[in-house]
């Protein structure tokens, strides 16, 4: 049942033939389980794969692969530890483990590395000050939807992190990674605490606290000279609570009269956008 | 089974006790259905019931209406007509109905009213091109989600009306008109055909036609004079096609170096916002 693919393969290769066989339990049922809860997640296809194996923030615990992915994934897997277990099986079972059709025919479990993370946070946030970039502050985004869109949208204009409230929905939910388009594992993110505490101390690293309000006086377009910022983002529906507005420069995006509704990962985008952009006075 | 409730009622307020009953079979499994096959559809919640109420190019075909929730919708179901009929079921009933747990309460069954689907379409893009404003334009959008929330971000930023090519997936889905937040019943959409002779059709109404393409010369804020504006969306993936793009003028979004990734949606938000609110020069 064991054995190595030759030598263009660093892993050991094990067929699963058995959807009980313990060995796989972190893959069986997954649409219904909150693996996070454990400090692992299981991530999808071979896209994000790449990013979990490009980044020293996550460590790749096992692999579930469909038999026909298996050859086209080699070039990958010959840089793995010997010692990570690359589980093979079939259509059928692939997709009775999992509880749900994979299309994909790749499922990671994967872990972050702690220390590797902390690091690559603090050199970020240094990095974004020197750059008079921008930061996201997650507080109390409780769609997984969101959470992966804010990722990405933070991706694409250059966000140096992502911090997260303790009330935050986890990014490393697989529907979030999915959404994020795996930009989860390339945009260094931490959970901190309290929004108050996270503003005071994002402060005092030198960044200036912006948030968004729909009854701030100010629009998004009055932020025009470059600086270091951090983006406030509240919960849907309820939005920002107020001793956080209070510590920060709340700014309106203009909308339609009557409206002031507008998706919390597309708010992202509009701020991220203008902030990494910024007009000409 | 049947019979008014009292003075301060419109409709036909009819008890249902079985799931197989005839009369609701159009409530049935609406989950599993794509109903808008039939030119009707099904719409959830108090909220999207109103946006369906007050618009003169949605007709309120019959209600679904779980019990304890009929007192509250009372006022507003007082001004429907008495041939509307009004189901009422206990929530098991409800949920086994639909296929699925629905925690609003009420689900309609609505279908478009052509003639004033098409005057409305007609005088909003009058409207819009003597205001200097923009339509969207949705080509090939495959994703519910994504044309909901086009719809969401086109009443954000005051787009005129939606336009659809003929592949694009429709707005009257149950899942789109949930992310759009009811603005499907509010901004006027119809479908043309082809892109190609959409693009046309719009440039001789007096509307600039602009494209989204990664490669574009030109960043979105080379956008700064006001004039009426056509922005064509691409689908998801592929985006648009180059005979399209052909008719338009292309302009990018700016984005972080090695990512051409956004969401279609949140691409449009970004575009309208910024023709919203130029920047002066």
């Amino acid at each position: 049942m064991r054995g190595h693919e030759g030598a263009d393969f660093g892993p050991a290769v094990i067929d699963i033939a058995d959807r009980e066989d313990e060995r796989i339990a972190a893959f069986r049922d997954v649409r219904e389980r909150d693996l996070t809860r454990s400090g692992r997640f299981i991530a999808e296809g071979a896209v994000v794969l790449d990013q979990i194996l490009a980044s020293r923030r996550f460590r790749l615990v096992a692999l579930l692969v469909l038999r026909e992915r298996l050859a086209g994934l080699a070039p990958r897997l010959a840089a793995l530890p010997a010692d990570t277990p690359v589980y093979r099986v079939e259509r059928e079972l692939f997709d009775r483990i999992a509880g749900f059709p994979v299309h994909r025919g790749v499922m990671a479990l994967a872990e972050p590395v702690e220390p590797a993370a902390a690091a690559d946070l603090d050199a970020a946030l240094a990095a974004t000050v020197a750059a008079r970039g921008c930061v996201v502050v997650a507080c109390g985004l409780s769609n997984h939807d969101n959470m992966g869109a804010t990722f990405r949208n933070a991706a694409a204009f250059g966000a140096g992190a992502v911090i997260l409230d303790r009330r935050a929905c986890d990014p490393l939910y697989r529907k979030a990674i999915r959404v994020s388009v795996g930009t989860v594992f390339t945009v260094p993110f931490a959970r901190w605490g309290g929004a108050v505490s996270i503003a005071d101390r994002l402060a005092g690293l030198g960044f200036e606290c912006v948030a968004l309000s729909p009854g701030a006086p100010e629009p998004l377009r009055a932020l025009r000279d470059r600086r270091a910022r951090a983006l406030f983002l509240g919960a849907e529906g309820e939005g920002l609570e107020g001793d956080v507005i209070a510590r920060c420069r709340p700014v309106r995006i203009e909308m339609a009269s009557g409206l002031d509704s507008l998706n919390v990962a597309t708010s992202a985008a509009l701020v991220l956008h203008h902030l990494a952009w910024p007009e000409q006075p």
